[in-house]
């Protein structure tokens, strides 16, 4: 039984998980180092920094508020406070274009990863096949891996086009058609920035009805999309909306992760049995946190198209920069704050490199490694910060892509 | 599949857990009502009330000076913010006589329950046996359902005796001797407020070391015990410390459930697979909330002295009540604040009498059965409550066992 739960637990290793890199021992690559450190500022790229893009007005009252509210706003239902689930429905229904119900079809969880554990808990069992796209956000396939799923694995061809996303839809007709019963993906996608077309949406939606399939859709970045570009909500098309369930929270453009909040809405029979074992993982959401909600989606007239328009000048800055290296391909996002890669080939590892980049730059990435196996060439950034030192600091990468080139 | 995922979901039922009664659909019990409603305020004995007991002066100033600091506290390592677990360390060594390691073996967790779910999930695989108190915290035994363990329950007979526990040892050995390989329990008990006496503490250390059993030990109520009695640390004891988790948090006695705070601590091993989970569950406990537990052991003097001379007063009035009445049963808790009376043979289920309770008296309780399928004849109730409300509620409660007594 033992080895079991230690394998079981070695396939969550978080090492390199955005975050986590103060944890890892520094000295072991110290053999691979080539000349001197860079000066400069650190960024850590790993996650937006929320003291550039600061949380949205007016959050930190809502908290207090709801900390005077007391008892009542400590002790919610384990799916959250009714009041502040009916405030939500509404913007949600809004928002995505299609009915939410506040009382059976939402639910408030412990951020968007909260969400995502529940709502994978709730629909895979041990030796269920998943379809999962490659590269995507790293904790689904860990998701499934932990309950005892079987990942089966579709491509985004990210850098093959740019008129769609280029996920290979006849490779998610095989999986569905092999028997997966669960697919799960974000969009826009984490790590790449591709918003999936309208073209790709109802194609996934004729496909999940086809083949009967519960869709877990992560659409965190949702309120985040540059350029004008239109975005399309899977629930709000032709789906069966039992069978659907979207994620959505204020942690990223809203820059609210500290209160550790998230939604989770669609089908009720999904919702039930995630409140079910959210009683037993965590209770709930922080009672006080949840009053946060109240505010999200009420940010001030401009504020949301300012906040896009300054992460759109960045975007396209250190495009530019990455763009200038020989062999380096990167997709430009067409929404949320992540630069996704692709470096040329290097004299070092990737999980060195990335090492290197923190002992000689300054530079905190995270390895490609953890959105696909296939992505050991790439690194991604979460450009959600400030201006002027992330461009150094991507200046700072480029000269070590030179230095380490192969 | 499906079939097994919607049975696991089945043995997770939350209709009757504490706080979701809000989601009952009230009518169906309407056939068995006798006699009219009783008058009086509402009371809610499945949680305590932090509008009478409030939380702990200081606290919404630490958690706004998190705020202040910003990106930094927003993104904590998953096992909470390096700063904050050095202070509880050093705190936490204090209080419970052990050493405690901040940086290997010291976690924030998503409230006390949070804690709970990572140690089981950390500890128990599908087939593992696991020893469990009867009766104890409800989620104990959802947990490690919900993970394919097996239980293997341990007799507590807290009111054959006060002299110590009631715990069944030889039973507790014949577990560990049948293979149980991990052993949970709370201390003080909940639902009984049964503390383990020194020779319980120090007979369940024995068994632990002999058997090479990992023991997890939830004494959420460490710190609220009544009349001066002695509080026995298993961690303090003859043990070995790379086996036992300890879990405590600030929910209860210092009323900052609507934080989601929880510190689980000790084996680095555990510790560690701990946090590995945490980071596909929920990340890590809301970072600005973490700045709470810098206020946590450091209320003003006297205040958490004042605080237990309060609750033992509603202890006592309540006991008073109901061992006025023929054939209830129940034990003067030492700790925390749950009183867990044998009711006597009604002409109605408990279940059903425990709606009656909510319809009648606007009187809300905790069946029995959430923590014991033996218990099916006794409530629990939180008595962290306004004194006369209480009081009063109690006496509703009192009158209808009168009316529906067999």
């Amino acid at each position: 039984m033992m080895t079991s739960l230690l394998e079981k637990f070695g396939r969550l290793a978080t090492d390199d998980a955005p975050g986590q890199e103060v944890r890892q021992a520094s000295t072991h690559h110290a053999n691979l180092l080539k000349g001197r450190t860079l000066d400069g500022m650190p960024v850590d790229f790993s996650h937006g920094d929320v003291d550039a893009f600061e949380p949205a007005p007016g959050t930190l009252e809502a908290f207090v508020q709801g900390v005077r509210v007391g008892g009542k706003r400590a002790y919610t239902e384990y799916r959250g406070d009714a009041e502040i689930r009916h405030g939500l429905a509404a913007k949600l229904e809004r928002f995505t274009g299609a009915p939410v119900s506040a009382s059976e079809g939402l639910m408030v969880t412990p951020g968007t990863q909260g969400a995502l554990f529940l709502a994978i808990a709730s629909t895979v069992s041990a030796g269920d096949k998943v379809a999962i796209v490659r590269p995507d956000y790293f904790a689904n396939r860990k998701l499934v891996e932990f309950f005892g799923g079987e990942i089966v694995p579709v491509s985004l061809d990210y850098l093959g086009t740019t008129t769609s996303s280029g996920i290979d839809l006849s490779g998610l007709e095989d999986a569905l058609r092999a028997g997966a019963k669960v697919f799960v993906f974000s969009n826009p996608n984490n790590p790449t920035g591709v918003i999936y077309c309208r073209e790709d949406v109802e194609s996934i939606s004729r496909l999940a009805v086809r083949y009967g399939v519960t869709v877990i859709v992560d659409q965190l970045y949702a309120r985040q999309i540059f350029d004008g570009a239109d975005y399309w909500h899977l629930r709000a098309g032709d789906v069966d909306p039992d069978r659907i369930i979207t994620i959505m929270g204020p942690s990223k453009t809203e820059s609210l992760s500290g209160y550790r909040l998230g939604v989770a809405f669609g089908s009720p029979a999904i919702i039930s049995r995630m409140e079910k074992l959210q009683a037993i993982v965590s209770l709930r959401a922080a009672g006080y946190s949840q009053s946060v909600l109240q505010s999200w989606f009420d940010e001030p007239t401009g504020w949301m198209e300012e906040r896009i328009r300054l992460h759109q000048i960045i975007r396209d800055d250190l495009i530019e920069s990455f763009d200038s290296v020989e062999g380096v391909r990167v997709r430009r996002p067409q929404g949320g704050s992540y630069l996704f890669p692709r470096l040329p080939k290097l004299s070092v590892s990737m999980r060195d490199f990335v090492r290197i980049l923190r002992h000689q730059a300054a530079v905190t990435v995270t390895p490609g490694t953890e959105f696909s196996p296939h992505s050991d060439d790439s690194v991604r950034l979460n450009f959600s910060q400030a201006r002027q030192p992330a461009a150094r600091a991507v200046e700072r990468v480029v000269q070590l892509v030179e230095r380490y080139r192969a």
